[in-house]
């Protein structure tokens, strides 16, 4: 964490824009450390979708410079026992609510602490319905002004996790499962690369039967007219249609099966 | 206003994105007042919903530090006669359309000075379309650079105001209206915790004749399994389902009446 | 470009945020150049819609400071053969794809270079299918951050540019296109005041044949309370309807007519 630039306060959550409770949330982060520089990831995560908005971090969250406070809060359990946390990595620092979607997105950097926020602390409360501005807000800024972790809370004891949704390798099969689907209609499969491993890819198919090409990029799928499957830039097989929607024109959704046959060894 | 920190500008409008007109204004706004922090409240207001984009400013602009300027821009009249205006309250200053947007933002806060922007100065302009880029921004901006209030224009004699919307209270009965959808399809009421004093509530009914449980916090909600009725973070009585829209389960609307019925005295 | 302030680094995508992969880019801006200032212009335009882009970034960039590094991933050829493009005008530095989007952006402003980016060089690399992480920010942020335009790659030798979308202009005759709907609704022709020139504009037809008055701005709309046209704060003739859409009501669409009468001479 270098001294000579400000703390990088990044923003996570589904509460949309327009009600004005983000614009709270960045007035309170500001009043409580002005020189942090508020950066939005995104806003516009589905309501209490609590795997989308841990994907959403995942992605973001390794190319933010070290020590950088990133902020999640989508959290279908507000008002309710659910504890806050957070969580140090080896990086970063990440607060929300102990409800998985800080676990996953913190996966892939080292865990060194995990905290519960204290909430009888004098300096944030916790709220009735909007931990995102009394709670969540005042620990980040606090963070990101200095305040040393052991202020926050004790250890956490135990840490939520979202389902685990690995797919399932037997023999030359890889039976896994559309996990998510971006804004262009492709569709994310849980199936990363090292389910692979370096084995060579057969056939492709998806819960219709239908059997979809394996492309190396998305220009492969732009010469082919049809739907090709890829490793994406995070290194999980996707499912995509060159300039249109594989999710409209596929009627792909999320928890269908895509199969992967592997060559025989 | 602390001089060691750089003026924060909050940008609340009803304009989009992908046009790039906000891109434009921020645009501006740096070019006047490089050192400004530029923070978006939203984008989103729908099309020219002031009610919306002052209830918005209202619930953030009070966590803002002392000193920010808020830019409102939500105009149905642009092009037409109404003034510019800028609204210099106990900790901020507001600068906008005199169409009502701002003097419901500002009401949590001393009104100190209304002043009307002189449109004949040499530094900003009136437009035919587009008052964002030509009138607001430039004062904004010159404000947060530290022009005096005084030359942005005289003292302004009469303010818009959004027609009052307050609850009807009768007796045992409170006759109130919601009065906007959340994004989560949360319907909120202009009834608010004054309203109803230290009375006890008795029964909450929506327009169709329903009955709704009154609780106290959204787990409570969560755990009947049916829709209920809290003081929300701003102390006004909002319907909620747990994890699903009341909006649209329930066929609520904006303008549509809540009546909540008192214990007798 | 002032030593005094921080360069500014806008954004311009059609991902929305929701992904993360904004969220990613912006990390990697942060972590290239700490004291460049991101803001956003859009992420909101629409998959892969080049035109639209074009004419946002069109909107929005000679508003801001002189130095500004302006990034714009809107890329359909992602993977395929494609080259990385900076452009250098007089004011500004533009990033982005080589597929027409930044020529149209730059056209007000004199271009003085136009470099390939070397996609061999250590600081950055092409990516199968997310060049704005890999490639874009990487050299805006290096660029922001004071690297020389010619480490950045080779003149550029062949731009390519979007397809010209100009009005015929034949005698009395203006024959142009709606080439944009806004989020209001209104529908922006490609007419504007030059092809027009001094002349005095009789009639306004739209491709349904229905005539729409001509406005001076959107007022007069207000008060006809029927369509009119207007030239609107680009100088482009924009066919509105007050407090609606006229894209909704008038069933206007990209690529219909509109033709413009001008008094004989």
């Amino acid at each position: 964490m270098s001294a000579a630039h400000p703390i990088v306060i990044t923003l996570t959550t589904d509460f949309g824009t327009a009600d004005g409770y983000v614009g709270a949330m960045k007035g309170r982060l500001l009043s409580i450390c002005p020189d942090a520089v508020l950066c939005d990831i995104t806003h516009a995560i589905a309501p209490q979708h609590l795997w989308q908005a841990a994907w959403c971090l995942r992605r973001a969250v390794p190319h933010f410079p070290p020590g950088t406070v990133h902020l999640c809060v989508v959290d279908p359990g507000v008002g309710s026992a659910r504890s806050g946390l957070v969580l140090q990595t080896e990086r970063y620092l990440l607060v929300g609510p102990d409800n998985g979607v800080l676990t996953l997105a913190a996966r892939d950097d080292r865990l060194l602490r995990a905290i519960e926020i204290d909430e009888t602390s004098g300096a944030w409360r916790k709220s009735h319905s909007f931990d995102g501005l009394h709670l969540f807000a005042p620990v980040a800024a606090h963070l990101a002004a200095g305040m040393p972790l052991e202020e926050v809370g004790p250890e956490a004891e135990d840490l939520e996790h979202l389902p685990e949704r690995e797919p399932a390798v037997q023999g030359n099969v890889v039976e896994g499962a559309i996990v998510l689907i971006d804004r262009y209609g492709n569709a994310i499969s849980n199936i990363a690369r090292r389910h692979v491993e370096s084995r060579h890819i057969e056939r492709v198919f998806l819960a219709s039967g239908q059997e979809v090409m394996l492309c190396d990029h998305y220009a492969q799928i732009a010469g082919a007219q049809r739907p090709g499957a890829l490793f994406n830039s995070d290194d999980l097989l996707e499912i995509a249609l060159y300039g249109d929607s594989a999710h409209e024109r596929l009627h792909l959704r999320e928890g269908e099966s895509v199969r992967v046959l592997l060559r025989q060894r």
